[in-house]
């Protein structure tokens, strides 16, 4: 099967133009068929601090009112997605952005209300991620640059996490592809010590990771995106690294 | 050849929830190809003066400085956009949104300064149109939602006039189709008594036009959409309509 790369990047890359561009670069340079899912940042929630909509996080997760969603589709969809879209076009990239919208690429449901109501949250619908959508671009030679910003049956547009639209982009273009999921952070990989930036995990299975787990190893804030890893390597994935680049360094799970 | 028709909406029917539903459902009902270009409407406007950046707007075109093209590619291109795509996907359209940047679609250069600098403005370089791009969305079965952001060659996002875009797109698509552009209005059509809103000359050829502006019949703000209207046709579209919906009715241009 034919190699695809999807690569997520987070809101400090988006946010720090020195490390975007950097990894544009890199991304261009990439020969194989790609996919770049971008996350937020801190844009979104200073546009919507400037417009005097309050920013609510409970569990890491922005609790997305009528208001908000109004915002982050602005911010992502729009300025975010097209900025990487035009840098990548200028760094001779045919790139071409889109929303989980577009198409009905990415269908997603309103979260359901439980002790939280998240509001206007989507939760990725995986069997009906559009194949054919992405591949219909992929095939005429262009690189998919994804806002994660989806919409429900309804028409509501939702605000989605970015991880795991990278993770069911990539899970459902398994079917056709030999895909490789990148995660990059400014971290260099999953480290073995929090506060030594060098101590990287080079490996990671499934048996391995259990046992850093138990003995508490492995950050917090790290513990979702590695199970998210191995479930994307257990649905057809064909690796999944995590690190500060598209250079092959950093975690490789498989 | 294959019929499509490009309908352009403007701002006032964006900035109108009664009147934009009405458009969308009766733009799903036509069977065939079809492109839907928009316009931002005041929302745009809105939210510059809401996070303190002041409009500017010399001859009825916005100058875009460098805070500005952030506000307008975000709620052009990710908000109303999106929204639009969305509530048409809704109504049981296959809509895909697509800026002028996304694969290059609509390339752009910004606009040289002359008298005015009019800073992150795109004058749309028709020749350059992607017309493989458009007809990929198309023969996959896509409507296509435009929204006016482009970008130039060195990766500057511009802002475009949306019926320029309209009639590029419409001129460029002329080659492989049938080609009716119509623009959506408020008003009923081209009106011979400007106090009278059911006065609508209902067709309009270059002579006769020639006659109505001789005798200033036509109304100041209408002459640069006819104009570029006489010349879409000059350019191989089939015909233009001037109009409150896309039913047919309205001032043709032939």
């Amino acid at each position: 099967m034919e190699e695809l790369v999807v690569v997520k990047i987070g809101g400090n890359i988006v946010d720090n133009p020195a490390l975007l561009t950097r990894l544009l670069k890199d991304f261009t340079a990439l020969k194989c068929k790609k996919i770049l899912v971008h996350g937020g940042g801190k844009v979104a929630t200073k546009v919507a601090a400037d417009l005097g909509i309050p920013t609510q996080m409970v569990e890491g997760r922005r609790v997305t009112d009528a208001a908000s969603i109004k915002v982050v589709t602005s911010v992502y969809a729009g300025l975010i997605n097209k900025m990487v879209v035009s840098q990548l076009q200028a760094l001779g990239n045919r790139a071409w952005g889109v929303s989980g919208v577009d198409g009905a690429l990415i269908p997603a449901q309103k979260r359901p209300v439980k002790a939280i109501d998240y509001g206007y949250v989507g939760d990725v619908l995986p069997h009906e991620v559009a194949v054919d959508g992405f591949d219909l671009l992929l095939h005429a030679g262009y690189s998919v640059v994804v806002a994660p910003i989806t919409s429900s049956a309804a028409g509501e547009l939702l605000n989605t996490n970015a991880d795991t639209i990278a993770q069911c982009v990539a899970v459902a273009l398994s079917k056709r592809y030999c895909v490789q999921l990148v995660y990059v952070l400014e971290k260099k990989g999953v480290l073995r010590d929090v506060d030594n930036p060098e101590s990287v995990i080079k490996k990671m299975d499934y048996q391995s990771y259990q046992q850093l787990k138990a003995k508490s190893v492995i950050f917090e804030g790290m513990l979702p995106k590695i199970e998210n890893a191995f479930d994307a390597i257990q649905q057809g994935v064909n690796s999944v690294t995590i690190g500060d680049g598209i250079n092959g360094n950093g975690t490789i799970i498989e």
